[in-house]
Order: structure tokens, then C-alpha cells, then sequence
């Protein structure tokens, strides 16, 4: 037990939780780009800029695995939680693009009630970071459970999203693009899912 | 070789051919789904359960892999393995859900024989998934060839049915709808065939 | 070091460099395809058969891979560096076969821009596998620069093509088709990046 406590470990759980606050701070930008009179030009400079210094802690992550004699937990591990978090960052990353991007005028009301999944998602996936630390299987079981939830919540969204689009009340040019933001946002829920599932599987093999 | 009729492994071989046998039944249901009058809503429940309990395998297998000392094959190839059907699973629901979301009125009959290709290989992955005790690998290349000639012929079909989508007789709303449904097909052939080439990987590592 | 010029490792290196061959000449296919009064049929079918030549030489390492006793570096380095070799092509491939099965009729100027990103990668990506032997650091490091630097100008032409097809200019039936087009020579600049990274964590694990 007393390895946790090295420097070394310590900064790998530090470098994790960086990555999942900078989620915490990606999900707020997204909020903010769906906001009625958003300047969506300067959300998504930030974005953009939030994406890179998430992008800094992964490689900060995989350095530090790389050069780390003894890593706090399986190295393939490591190298899955980082590139895990990351994947979500670019996700919400890619959504906001889509926004700007294709200039949508209006976006149906729903996908705000996907994006507060989203806030969600990356508050619970921030608070359990730390607690990778002493991997007290109690706190860690609440977070899989409440992400899971939040998982089948999004899906129904999706899914009523994805009715209410091809009902026929858009045209087809339209659907093209929200199609593509909504399932952005979709595969964003998803991809906090498989980091949970990656601290499931740590949890196991260290218990 | 005495090795391969432990207890612990035997269930392994077991959860493998359950999980197989899950494709089976989400193949029917998928060819259920297409047929004329049938009761959507009803299928697409059908459907939800049988995912479900695939899912209750497919974990059963995780938990196995962690809790078990000695395993018949590397951990990493079980776990590839069980994903990959898992993979199978889903993609096969995914679309049951789309063909019921979307209210697709008119179903192109191309899609039933792409969906008899699916029935095909379901029909013999549940067939090799005992051999994998034995690892008889004649009869395992068998399953492979034949996997291989089912995943060139879905691609084939695949090609035919996405020419016909934009051949201009449908409208570009169809078209959305239709080809995500047929993606999703093709995306489950080539999920079974990443499934035999893991089987192969695998007969590879222990002839 | 020495183990390093033994015959059966230099069989990998040619192996690697055989392969990013493959996808010079696929790049230049593609390149081919797109010119005005092209003979697609003609020039698809050079494709398929490339393709099969390069599937010819993934299976060829992977089998030395499994029949090698020792290998020139880890054997799930080896795996995900041919597979990702393998990836660009597949890419590539299915890029001139939505060409083809689309029938296109004008292909935006912005797909030839891409296509010249997607020829460089090839280029310096065969240009480095050579150095894999000798492993020297500045040598390769240029080359991740390198392919950075066109990742993210095909990212840049990536976005200007997609806001340029939802413009308005084209029916939604053609943004179908052309998205698949633009989207599948994207995934493919992203194939040779992720080759690129696996190269990079050879080259540290080796330093």
C-alpha cells in the first residue's frame, strides 16, 4: 500500500485528475455553444484551446508511463485511462466544431438535456480520479453505476433525438447535420462509459 | 492437453458457446424483424432481451477472466474473444433499433439476403466455438474460409444494395434512414469475421 | 545491436518497408481516380488488386510474427504497426469505391488537395520505415513532425470541404455521397498519424 504514496504514483493520479477536470471544463464550453446568442467564433476558440491542454496532460501521461519504472497500476492500463479521457475531449471537441461549422440555425431543444448528461458524466468522472488513489471499491462501484445510468439516459435521448429528426419536419440537408452533432454527442457519453469500464477493470485486478 | 478438461476451463469453452448461441437467436430476430407484418415493437423487445442476456455473458467471462489463476488461452485473447461477440450482439440490435425507429415503410429485399449471410455466420461461429477446446486446426480453417467467402459476399451485397440507395429512386431522407440500417449489417459481418480471425490468433499461439 | 542485422529480423524491416510501398501506390491510384477523364473501372480494379498485395504482405508478417522466436521489437508493436500499415489501405481502397459505386459526377477541387496530403504521407511514411532499423531518433523524429504537420493541414482542407458541401451549393442526395468520399481520405491522414504514434513508442521503448 505504502507504493501509492511514492511521488512517482502520485503523479500519475494527479495527471489523471488534471485530464478529468479539463472534461469538466470541455462539457461547460459545449453548454455554453448551445446557449441562445452565443458567440459560437470565441466558444470554440476555447474549445479549441481547452482540447490542447488536454491533449499536453495525455502526452504528459504517456511520457511519464514511458520513463516510470514502477507505474501505479498495469502500464497497457495507464495507457488506456489516458487515451480513454482523451478520446471524450475530442468528442465534445468535434461537436462544437460541427456547430460552428455547418452554421445550424436552430438546434432542437433536446440536445441541451444530451449536453447536461454530458456535465454530469464529467463532474462524477472528475470526483473519482482522485479515489483511483486508494481504490476504495465502495466509492468507485457508486461511479460505475451512476454512469451507467447516465449512459442509458443518453441513449434514450439519442434515440428520441434521432425519431423526432426523421419524422419529417426537417429537411434532409438538416438532418445531415444535426445528425452528425447528436451522434457526436451520443459517442462523447460513450466514451465516458469505457473510461469507467477501464477503472472497473483496474479496480479488479488491484482488489 | 490433459490441461484443457479442468473444470475451470470447461466453463470458459462453455461461456464461449453461450455467447455464440446468443448470435444465433439475435440473427433469427433480426430476420423476424424484416419480414412482412411483422410486429416490430414486439421483435425489438425480444431483441432488448436477448442483448441483455448476452450481456450477462458476455460479463461472466470478464469476471471469469479475473478471478481464475490458469486460463485455457492468454487472458488478452479471451477477453478479445468475448468482446468481439459482444461486438456481434450489438451491432445486430443496433439495427433491429434503427429498422423500428426510423418507420421504415419499405425495406429493400436486399437487405433479407444480407441478413440470411448474418443467419450463416452466426450459424457456424456457435458451430466452431466447441472445436476451441480441441483446437483441431482443420477444422477450424474450415470455419475460416467459410467465414472469409460469407464476409466477401456480404461486401459484395453491400456494394449492390448501397448503388441501388443512390440510384435516384429513393428520396435523400430514405436514403439516410436505409443506409444506416444497412451499415449497420455490414459492420456485423465484419464483426464476425474479426471473431474468427481472434479464433485464428489464438490456434495459431497454441499449435 | 548486432542482433538487429540477423536475417530474420531484417525479413520485418523489409516487411514494414514492402508495406508502406503498397501505400505509394495506392495514394497514387487515388490521385489517378480523381483526374478528369479517368477510367474509373480501370483504375478501381488496379486498386482492389493493390489491396490484395498489401493484405498479402500483413499476413506475411503477421505469420513471421508467430513462427519468430525473437522478434526486433515487442510483438503487439509488430501487430499494431501492420495493422495500422493495413488500415491506410483499406482507407484508401474504400475511398476509390465510393468513387466508383457513387458515381460522382463533379468531385469537388478541394478532394485533390487531400489526396496530395494523403500522397506525402505515404511518401515520407515509406521514407521512414528503413530507420526503424537503425532506429535513429532525430531521423524519425522529423518524420512524426512531418506527418503532424499534414494532419492538421488535411484537418483544416477536412473542415473546408464540409462546410463547403453544406453550404447549399449541392442537393442533399450529392453531400451524401461526397461526406463518405471526404470522410474516408480524412480517416485515412488519421491512419497514417496513428501509424506515426506507433512508430514513436517503438523508437522510446527502444531508446
Amino acid at each position: 500500500m505504502a507504493f501509492r504514496f511514492r511521488p512517482v504514483d502520485a503523479s500519475f493520479f494527479d495527471l489523471f485528475a488534471t485530464s478529468a477536470t479539463h472534461l469538466v471544463g470541455g462539457a461547460a464550453l459545449l453548454a455554453e455553444m448551445l446557449a441562445e446568442g452565443a458567440d459560437r467564433e470565441d466558444v470554440a476558440r476555447r474549445m479549441r484551446d481547452a482540447e490542447h491542454a488536454a491533449d499536453e496532460t495525455t502526452h504528459g501521461i504517456i511520457r511519464a508511463v514511458n520513463s516510470t519504472f514502477v507505474t501505479p497500476f498495469d502500464r497497457e492500463d495507464i495507457y488506456a485511462l489516458a487515451s480513454g479521457l482523451d478520446d471524450v475531449m475530442d468528442l465534445m471537441d468535434e461537436a462544437v466544431d460541427f456547430i460552428l461549422l455547418y452554421e445550424v440555425k436552430v438546434l432542437p431543444p433536446e440536445l441541451s438535456e444530451q449536453v447536461d448528461v454530458l456535465q454530469q458524466c464529467a463532474d462524477i468522472t472528475a470526483a473519482a480520479m482522485p479515489k483511483l488513489r486508494s481504490m476504495k471499491d465502495s466509492e468507485l462501484s457508486e461511479y460505475w453505476i451512476e454512469i451507467n445510468r447516465l449512459e442509458n439516459l443518453a441513449d434514450k435521448h439519442h434515440r428520441r433525438i434521432l425519431a423526432s429528426l426523421f419524422s419529417g419536419s426537417f429537411k434532409a440537408l438538416e438532418v445531415l447535420k444535426l445528425k452528425d452533432i447528436v451522434t457526436t454527442l451520443e459517442q462523447a457519453v460513450d466514451a465516458f462509459e469505457s473510461v469507467a469500464n477501464t477503472v472497473e477493470q483496474i479496480a479488479v485486478k488491484e482488489s
